[in-house]
């Protein structure tokens, strides 16, 4: 269990590393949505390995192909299946894995948990599990679109290489336009030095992926469990690799006093009740506010690294493991469109549900 | 919808702040565990206010009464119903709220999702609304006792103060011994100073919970989007006031490279897999690992300070609020038995669902 | 678990026949709708014990509280909690059957499944605990007359004794002017001799519900699990004593062959989509066609007898019971306000999940 | 929404009749179980059509290809994706159902809900959905094997032709010797001729299905909503066709009184609680009692008949149709391995929530 997201709009993923395939199947989708293949393409390309040096050398095509719930180009209301092949699929890189646990992997809890593994490449707990939820997200994001809600995310840190990003007015062109996925393009430049440095080094980095969904309309999010923003959190440490979360001022807003802290109220534009701040993150009580929502992830440095590390093997006994097989020196390029997929399925699962409960 | 938490142990909570009562059902529990009342009071003592004058002075004897589920004092696997009556509700102090939303509350964000809200005292965005949650926690607790597992939450910052706590030793006598449960002395006369000085200057202070669940086996946690990381995320994050969280090395493992970050495995005492560092937290690839399961929960400062604030009233009109009632200048205290309690929640939940799919 | 029922609409019942409350949570009401315990109160008075001499003599005065969710008279979209305390509760009664298990009862099952089990009364098994799906029906059906849908229910067949209704224009008000709740007087006066005639005779009869949605346009009801028809025969057959549901023609179109059994569309008064025959009971492929949504449930004799029957005892030895206790010789009577309930319910849900996904 | 079934064990199932694939992702599957595509398609093969002339003629190998959770013959406890591509799909035969609604058909509904449809063949509500129950009932049959159950179904009465079965010996061998499935050689000729008859009449016959379980342990099923009858209920109410479910004596047991209908129990081999009768169906008060859990299904005659019908247009207006494309005249012999596919799922669910809860 565990692999379906959302109650509304609920996405189901499936497929190892080095099985046949891996895919998605979306349910509640609204119908009579415009859908086509090259709309799932278009995400699933920015995820795809092989974009740049900065990322894994693994060529995967990663063709998506629509399996149902689609008709003339349109959706039903059915469900939605979504398949990708797995081509390149170099076992042999892994054959070390079968019997070695790699430091920091999940080699070692599926072991446990299940008594069993895909050894090759990680199974399910690969990075290739991401491609569902990226196929989702966009359908996601088409729903949303509809809602007027759209959605940005980009590298705001690489180790110690800080972006300091305008969440109002950062669009996906600027992302987009450096490999790194930071959209200010000095700051991209040092990030792609440093990841290229670790790669050559045989080590790795981490950082902070941001995103923001603009458009948003007050009233999204069901306390007191499922706030907008713990739902948010869920979805964004289900990542490979997500090790925190933060909404609005997170952490940092720890070192401020409450009177600096709150958002105070005004009277907007067209009587529409806004924030002069937004520290908050667009979300209070763990209800949408109108504001932006805005939220940082922060990502692990890739476990993966072309050293000797120590571990010990499948019968328990100490030994060492160089890793082999192809990986990215830094998730966080990759990890932008995984992070926007999982911030508009939050959306899309939440807008459905507002209007079954509100009208 | 939206009040329910866990797939296996369930829970479900009701109640606004300022109405008859607060409540709680549980579902899925075990059968033929030992609860009582004294049980679940006793958590709610450390939850409840007034226990110190760092806590708001609003006086409620907390009295938890269980409805049904438990015959002479043991589990019967049928819902566990608990409900505590409201007593001291002073709605008057709350007048002003009626038609002034309070900024960084939910007062609008109610007010925009349902089209109408228990404006007294935060209805059902209140802080008593946890009341549910650690009853249920008291009862997850039993459960995860029965695995091996305990529990404990303290308070590691207030402000700018922090407390380095020893994850592994640390117990719940140590953090018991001073109001502002954290547990190291110095550091906890100094937090109590700042909130103090905080209350006679009508402002408030956020700061971090930490809690740690130790001797939890490795194998919890169901990817890959119930990973154990990602149900403690939402889990905290919709407690009031969350704003932030980490797992393991969260945010500070951004500074690290792959090959200072990993955990490196190593045959232990018996024969079982260890890890020397413990940067997962506890969690790899969203399963358990059979390390501490280490957590950080963020909370920003109260949201009601008595200062004069800008904000708008429920016409969207500009105008001031100076909040009146009884309230926390720190909310941290109160939220280390909030914390630990969603902490069993998850843990308890994820006992049982691996014992249902892996036996 | 299991004691949720719904995805939108979702209702969560707990409490013991002999334990201090029985209740239930309601999550997921549509905010701003006009709800008094006083509403609650006349569902529950129509399923209370005691109104004549045709059902159990146990008196409850069965009064409901309304504890959250509802503030000035107007559901909040937060969960409505509705508790009954329980009075006459004579345990004594019960002795008994502290170490026997009653025949055709759920005590074995209960104790088979727990290893414990509350043996006064039926504990959980009672039928007491309808009281929550009732007072959640009247919520329901709340919810449903905003759609312009109207239930009935009502006795259709008691032992040999058939009353032949007309589904589409029988009235509550034909059904309430009899104990029997059959609209059929002459039919309910012989229904009424046979259910005393088992009473006299320490026997019990069986018989069948029908109930009727009026009003329900086309579109209700997600195939291909949850179909319209699909959750109400779970919602039916979760009702103490029920073995057996139709829609529509149910087992008795089995002897028409295709050509007879299909419903003909045809254009109806302002253009709208009608069937000249209703075999489908309002619902073809899962989904409501705008007809009349109609169905049947069987419910066996009670198996509370006054006889002394075989049995075996908690060690699993051969014994002999004669129950005592309180008890109907026939729940047809009571149970069409079950069956009512159950019906909104699933209606509801329904109603909600089309409204979030298609708008 | 509504695609999914089971909590612990949980299929969705995606695809429409003219698409280019059905199929099931199954979750929660417990881990080293051995699985092969054969294990699949000995399954799928019982339920294609062109076995025999009493079914369709539409050709289909329905080729099953596991795309994921299975890992060198064993399942890995992730999810198993099962693929089977739509081969003959003729969508020119269903040219007229662009525009006309077939009569007890779930055409018009669809269109009603999401204002669009798949119209050639039927779509999402093709009785080709149903590859995936029966694919994903494949493995559910494995995981109960490991319980010690077995399941076995049967055509038990087509139109006025009734076989009288001994549930507790019938075998399926018994079953499959005969393409009617009905296990009494000298009824299932009858039948044959019935269904034969029918065919050439352009006409078609519904009927029952029965099935059993034995060897359910006592102990599974979760009242009170997710009893074993009500989930069963649901279970085969979303089987296309299905008007009405019984358990045990159904219908029936409301002709006999309490005093008859009780199951008496008594101590039987090896000290286990048994009863001598099993009008209860092995379920009592929701929870299986450890006999034969008996159930019976109604289906109605196929809706496609070849005969000309009134019907309306897409317009609303009145007009005729003669379907054609290719039908079953009766549904119940290929009915059979789809009930027994859901009767598996339901019990898988409950064997490992069972397990879950109490150990």
């Amino acid at each position: 269990m565990g692999n379906s997201f959302g109650r509304a709009f609920r996405v189901t993923t499936f497929g190892e590393s080095h099985g046949p395939a891996v895919g998605v199947v979306v349910d509640g989708c609204p119908p009579r949505l415009a859908l086509s293949e090259e709309d799932v393409q278009r995400e699933l390309d920015r995820r795809r390995p092989g974009q740049s040096k900065l990322t894994t050398q693994r060529r995967e095509e990663d063709r998506v192909e629509i399996l149902s719930g689609v008709h003339d180009g349109l959706t039903l209301g059915t469900p939605i299946a979504m398949l990708v092949r797995n081509a390149d699929a170099r076992g042999g890189d892994y054959e070390e894995m079968r019997t070695k646990y790699r430091p920091s992997h999940a080699d070692y809890t599926y072991q446990a948990k299940y008594g069993i593994r895909a050894w090759e490449g990680g199974g399910r707990a690969s990075a290739r599990e991401t491609i569902g939820r990226v196929a989702a997200g966009a359908v996601a994001q088409k729903v949303l679109a509809g809602f007027g809600v759209d959605i940005v995310g980009w590298v705001a840190q690489v180790h110690e290489v800080v972006a300091h990003v305008d969440v109002s007015s950062v669009t996906r062109a600027a992302v987009e336009a450096h490999p790194t996925r930071c959209p200010i393009p000095e700051v991209a430049e040092e990030m792609a030095r440093r990841i290229d440095a670790a790669r050559r080094d045989g080590n790795s980095l981490g950082g902070v992926v941001e995103a923001v969904a603009r458009g948003v309309p007050a009233g999204w999010g069901e306390p007191v469990f499922d706030k907008l923003d713990g739902d948010l959190a869920k979805a964004m440490l289900s990542i490979p690799a997500a090790k925190g979360f933060e909404i609005g001022s997170g952490f940092a807003g720890i070192l401020m006093t409450g009177a600096e802290h709150n958002d105070s109220f005004y009277r907007g534009e067209g009587g529409r009740t806004r924030t002069r701040t937004n520290r908050s993150g667009g979300v209070q009580g763990g209800i949408s506010n109108g504001e932006d929502v805005f939220v940082r992830v922060a990502f692990k440095p890739t476990a993966t690294i072309n050293r000797e590390q120590e571990t010990v093997d499948v019968d328990g006994n100490d030994t060492t493991l160089k890793a082999r097989g192809r990986h990215d020196p830094c998730v966080l390029p990759r990890a932008v469109p995984i992070v926007e997929a999982m911030l508009a399925l939050v959306l899309a699962d939440h807008a459905l549900r507002q209007r079954g409960q509100c009208g």
